[in-house]
């Protein structure tokens, strides 16, 4: 028996986020029966992040046990074969002992998408929020540099996640906007439930004049969600990358044929 | 009554082409009918081209006569309220005299995308070819050099068209690559049944090595079908612009808020 961690991108469009739901089905299901599919065995597949359903994936790592004696580097073309259209393994190797995909994580990166013209890109219906009012980005700049550094995020953080602390680190938030599209980057070492949508929601806010740059610090002392922005919907969201301290997940969704 | 140009944007991949068909739901029909749900008439919409099942378009423009007393300004608007999110009406604005969008068209361009990597980007699933063996781009440059100016593109025509000749003038052909990702871009005259996706099959043919881009002035020369390459399947072509003489189409996709 042998851990072996894959990286994967995924459509979320399709899925009720990345974990196993009665509601609907979710990625993981489906992997986990591509997986059956070619090495018959039923084994559960751990992923690096519960995601909201509509939420999408360029790299997404996840792990499961199998004593397949299919090789390595044939794992991920005979799992696609099993897999739909909107789900691609594009890499896959042994663990390194004691690896996790959630707990050996020491960072994450998300990207959330606004189409902020008075059209929507039919293109991008299901990976981006369309918001068709006039956003002021510089004003959304001034605010995203709030954010930055050791903070407690409880006023950003919906209920029902299961974090111990709600302190977390952004090490990097960017807000970007070419031709009307506004890509929000967003680098920290953990996240909480719901927190990219969150702060998102608020500069969107101050995008719109609704809040002030200047009132982001006191948001985030008062540690009360009702006092930041609304919750961004899921469909324009997308984890870009999730890094380990010791180990480099192989598979890239770019590499030349 | 007055005729009404608009522009629009469509994912053709719930479509079967443009043009009204018995087995299955078209543009021209959805379009139509939301039309129909705001002004109550059924009117006829006429299209700049014919696109093949599974076809996208950026820039589509199209004509309808009607007597709707709702202004021009509100007409995009109100159309889109009755059409599906895989469409958009951008643009709309009177028809100058005599105007047709074929017959009035000097100048068409086409983009066909090819993901040249060895795992599908799950995003570009329904707009692209998935073509995961080594293609030589500099040679499809060579090649496409050799298709410039004004031929007689019989070789590069399918079947059941209804052009009087065969005659073309290719304005440009570019063939652009990064990161895997291969953009054929084409303008012509005009164009015949099929021929951007069967120029683009020839062009992939160059890449993979069945053919020399020499042979193109011969396989032009011909005019044989069965010497040109395959037809490139149709989810990878995009109708980027339809160019007028005396008459621009306002709308843009790219419009901020």
């Amino acid at each position: 028996m042998r851990n072996v961690v894959i990286k994967m991108m995924f459509d979320g469009a399709g899925y009720h986020g990345f974990q196993r739901q009665n509601n609907g089905i979710t990625v993981q299901e489906t992997v986990e029966e591509a997986i059956f599919a070619v090495t018959r065995e039923k084994t559960p597949l751990i992923g690096c992040s519960r995601t909201d359903a509509g939420v999408h994936a360029k790299n997404y790592v996840a792990m499961f046990a199998t004593n397949t004696k299919i090789p390595m580097s044939l794992l991920p073309k005979a799992i696609n074969s099993a897999l739909p259209e909107d789900i691609r393994v594009m890499g896959a190797q042994e663990a390194p002992p004691g690896f996790h995909p959630i707990a050996s994580a020491v960072e994450k990166t998300y990207e959330y998408t606004i189409v902020n013209r008075r059209c929507m890109d039919v293109f991008m219906r299901d990976r981006a929020w369309f918001y068709p009012k006039p956003l002021q980005t510089e004003e959304m700049c001034a605010a995203a540099k709030h954010f930055l550094g050791e903070h407690d995020f409880a006023a950003f953080m919906a209920a029902g996640g299961s974090a111990k602390t709600s302190v977390r680190t952004i090490k990097t938030l960017s807000v970007l906007e070419e031709d009307g599209i506004i890509r929000i980057r967003i680098s920290a070492n953990g996240f909480l439930y719901n927190m990219v949508r969150i702060i998102t929601g608020t500069l969107v806010c101050v995008g719109n004049g609704r809040l002030q740059s200047a009132d982001i610090p006191a948001i985030i002392a008062s540690c009360d969600r009702r006092r930041a922005g609304m919750t961004a919907p899921p469909h324009g969201l997308m984890l870009l990358e999730t890094v380990y301290a010791d180990f480099t997940v192989g598979g890239s969704t770019d590499e030349k044929a």
